[in-house]
């Protein structure tokens, strides 16, 4: 008989007879002249029941010493279950364990925190949770390429070793090697990739890198780790308004994507970790995005202050730098929906950033969404060769390290915008899952490196 | 008018009319009363002609005096082309400079060697050859997307800062941050993502990374960087054959992927740069790959020899590991086709693959093709946490620094197997480029980090 997946019983169990599955053991519960068995196979995020008896099972002695964790083949007929929420069960003719477990098997059947489950992130994928997240994690990778692939944008991996440091701020990672003066010059890890797709932009138009990035941050939170994975998309002759159409399509296409292919496990995270989660991307698909220019936010806030609201910072001034609680309370309590802030002022804003008619703001944008703020930056880039030089000296960074990234101004770069992702920050939102640790296979961070 | 781009006005020149395009001047030809202009927009390979002529172009003389390199807006009539080889040129009516590139633009019209323009990693991607190599690049990655994600794999971002040297052995890069001890261990760059996707394999049964690795090596050859990028696919409860079995039917529908999606890309190689090239691919997919054991190919090598054919190294036995002229005899006079080599002597393979019941060989293969020799090696891993743990001793390798691996094999790890493909390896397999610089838009190696 040939093996097939929970997968396929899922679809197909209502035609099905006899099946033969492979897979690991969950649970099991031995209750004399019958056992059940929780069983999976990776295929999908749900369970099979395995019931197993005395007058129907081969080797039902074994199945009753078969520990979480182990690796069995089993052959049985599918049959109508009894439970309530479970259409079928698997009662088993044949058993046969292909691995035992040991006895120690960290995930036995209670329910464990996070935290714990970090410490074993070689095993914590076998959860519930864990395998629902990081197969939703594999469906939007999938999904972004698909996005690009679709709207003929061509992938530039962009180099993970680098040497310029113009947006590192001193947060970066150092590569060394044993061999002295590998490279010719202090070699770092990438802290974004969108200096090097500029210049594929200019050859293809539309690119996207997405790949790892990093950031050598101190800081242990929930919303930091040092390894994470970005996408940056960059267009040549985009302007800043089709950038934000691009931003808003881009978003909406990956909740839908997630909406429609991942539905059981979205249901999964709404009845388990956060019952909120359905409707908040729901509403984000329907919602048209509103855009608001950064002096208009501030021009918001301050009647808000004015009329007695108060924030934990009442200190609002254009120039300002706007903390989380600000963008939070326009994006949830203002308009309640998706919210673009753009034309921000250039001394809050990074060097490459195209500087507006008014001489004080640039063209960037930040895409603010209800319940986690901040998921998309992005911005025109400052085509004209001097004025951008005269940004870099002001930032106090040396030209001659990123010649050739300011030299593509001169030569038939006409327009180009972009913006990046964080894969992790997005991932965060369309799971409700709260600690950006749990939705990357083996986070790292400051301190431990343990797997 | 809405802007269209090249790519429609190649798949719809006949029944188009009038065109507006965005993009930029490959060369510019003035002939007194009439002018040439070669223009791409980077959406496909090809230029477009564009003709300008003092009765019907507005702005007649700025076309004139637009540079190689610059961006432009043309709007015109698509019109039959007298000249061979080409089906349509277009005749233009309204001609605006977006901007104009500078004088000394390094790509002017002549013929440039890849050494040059390996000098100018930012721009080269402008030229058709790299325009043409990266473009398969990109679409190669998404048919490696495409092809798992049909086959209910599960993508895994592996980290991309370990600390475990496994297979490191000294080629190492190192990773360090302003702040002393930021990781609590010698933290590296990974060379291999298998030892994670093992990981990810017990909880998804199929799992693929697809992401950067890095090898500090000294050795500045056509065939050696520092960073690359690696597909490296792991199934849990398949063995060697079936391996063998995924490996071909991989690597066949990414030739047939590339031989379908870049048609055009393909024939415009063979013709400029590999004229072997579009038949070795057709042969490499109507080809049933032959699979070898490792003692037999011995036997027949040093048959060979001792019939009068001479190698480099004629020193043929048991335990070699064979050079790439001994791998390229057998694939390219022996068989013709693509060979596995399989069953390796385990002290020339490494520690985790699977010790056969001959006590002398491991269950590793390798994938030879004509033309290039190894692109793809693979093994069933041990499963025996003993035999793990004894290999790795054998190997002098600390096993307290991959507990968390060895113990997989103690927690339900019945077997698994995977491969590694290197992508660079196969895109210049798939391109004919010999040079592995030349298949990667920012290389990495010993020496200059220049952009």
């Amino acid at each position: 008989m040939e093996t097939i997946s929970i997968k396929e019983v899922f679809k197909n169990y209502k035609s099905l007879d006899e099946v033969r599955l492979v897979g690991w053991v969950r649970s099991n519960r031995d209750s004399g002249s019958i056992g059940f068995i929780s069983f999976f196979d990776g295929t999908c995020i749900n369970s099979v029941q395995l019931v197993y008896k005395k007058t129907d099972t081969e080797n039902f002695d074994e199945a009753r010493t078969v520990r979480t964790g182990s690796a069995i083949m089993v052959e049985g007929k599918v049959v109508p279950s009894i439970k309530e929420n479970q259409n079928f069960e698997i009662l088993l003719k044949g058993f046969k364990i292909l691995k035992q477990s040991d006895e120690d098997y960290p995930l036995q059947k209670k329910e464990h925190t996070s935290e714990f489950l970090r410490s074993i992130a070689h095993l914590r994928q076998r959860t519930n949770k864990f395998n629902t997240v990081m197969k939703i994690r594999s469906e939007i990778a999938f999904a972004i390429h698909n996005f690009f692939h679709q709207n003929d944008f061509v992938w530039v991996s962009t180099p993970i070793i680098t040497s310029n440091d113009a947006e590192g701020a001193g947060e970066n990672f150092y590569v060394s090697s044993k061999e002295k003066n590998f490279f010719d010059k202090n070699a770092t890890l990438t802290v974004s990739g969108q200096l090097h797709a500029e210049a594929y932009a200019q050859a293809y138009k539309r690119v996207y890198t997405f790949g790892p990035t990093f950031r050598a941050e101190k800081s242990n939170t929930n919303r930091h780790i040092s390894e994470f994975w970005m996408v940056e998309p960059e267009v040549a002759f985009c302007d800043i308004n089709q950038l934000m159409f691009l931003i808003e399509t881009f978003v909406k296409y990956l909740i839908r994507f997630a909406l429609k292919n991942c539905k059981e496990e979205i249901a999964f995270l709404n009845k388990s970790t956060d019952s909120g989660l359905a409707q908040r991307l729901l509403d984000v698909v329907d919602a048209e995005f509103v855009k608001v220019e950064y002096k208009e936010a501030i021009r918001i806030l301050k009647s808000k202050i004015s009329e007695g609201h108060r924030f934990e910072d009442n200190d609002i001034y254009f120039g300002k730098d706007l903390a989380s609680e600000h963008e939070k309370y326009l994006c949830e309590v203002i308009y309640n929906k998706p919210v673009f802030l753009y034309n921000f002022p250039q001394e809050i804003k990074a060097f490459y950033m195209k500087q507006n008619h008014d001489g004080t703001t640039v063209a960037a944008c930040d895409l603010l969404v209800p319940g986690i703020g901040e998921i998309v930056g992005g911005s025109q880039r400052e085509d004209d060769y001097k004025k951008i030089v005269k940004r870099c000296q002001s930032f106090g960074i040396k030209t001659d390290e990123i010649d050739w990234y300011l030299n593509l101004r001169r030569y038939g770069y006409f327009k180009s915008s972009g913006f990046g992702l964080g894969f992790e920050r997005f991932l965060m939102y369309i799971t409700g899952i709260n600690n950006i640790k749990d939705v990357i296979p083996f986070p790292r961070s400051y301190g431990p490196i343990n797997f």
